[in-house]
């Protein structure tokens, strides 16, 4: 059936982030629904962010557009144009290459999931706020300044 | 700001499905959120199935994947193996290339929310219930012997 199980698909909050970046993803839980369902278009992540938890860091991809929809719960739209908070049914697209980080916030005092569309990250990615870059010719991260972590 | 006014994207039941095919289509109101965020690595629709609505006639793409997700309501799920109800925070794909005609109806009475996101149809599409049939090389319906409507 098309319609998916997602208590049999595993939810993890593994990171690829070096430390000390990863350490603040511990309250995103996320299953990849993409994979599981037997589609590759496009990545489909299932994402409960527990509260505190952050989404991502505050990152824009060179070539990757991304779109999220909140189902429940509610979390704060952090980007360069200020601060929105998104509840569910609300909707946000971040077209590749727009030089405005972007992350989701959950500032609440419960849980906020939420769906994440795109693709598997090929290009740069920058992080406005910290000291990491992700490389698209290797995909491994390094500082600003293109030393290891 | 990349949060999506929806109130601000046209909502319309318009659909290029020829008649009689195209009846049944006026319970469906849809925005497209892709074109109006600026995104165009996969299409995004915003979908309204209204009580006695379809989301398409029941179809399969041989090279689109397709993902949905519940965002209000109710919908059953209709497919070649059977019917499965969905609700908020339910979410269903449809990988290309399985024969596996599907839609969603709205038999409940109220409207159903979802979003449904996959890429522009540019393969064929096959509806195992009506005599329809899409051609991708021309982007035009047809019966299923080739001949116009």
């Amino acid at each position: 059936m098309p319609r998916i199980d997602l208590g049999a698909i595993e939810q993890t909050n593994r990171t690829g982030y070096p430390m000390p970046w990863a350490a603040e993803m511990s309250g995103r839980l996320y299953r990849r629904l993409a994979e599981a369902a037997g589609i590759t278009d496009f990545g489909v992540s299932h994402v409960t962010l527990e509260p505190g938890g952050i989404s991502s860091q505050r990152h824009w991809h060179e070539g990757e557009d991304e779109f999220v929809v909140i189902l429940s719960g509610e979390a704060v739209l952090v980007e360069e144009g200020g601060e929105a908070v998104m509840r569910a049914g609300d909707c946000a697209a971040f077209p590749k290459g727009a030089p405005n980080g972007h992350h989701l916030v959950n500032r609440s005092g419960g849980d906020c999931v939420f769906i994440a569309v795109g693709k598997v990250a090929m290009s740069d990615c920058h992080y406005p706020d910290i000291d990491l870059h992700l490389d698209g010719a290797t995909g491994g991260y390094t500082r600003k300044d293109g030393t290891p972590y």
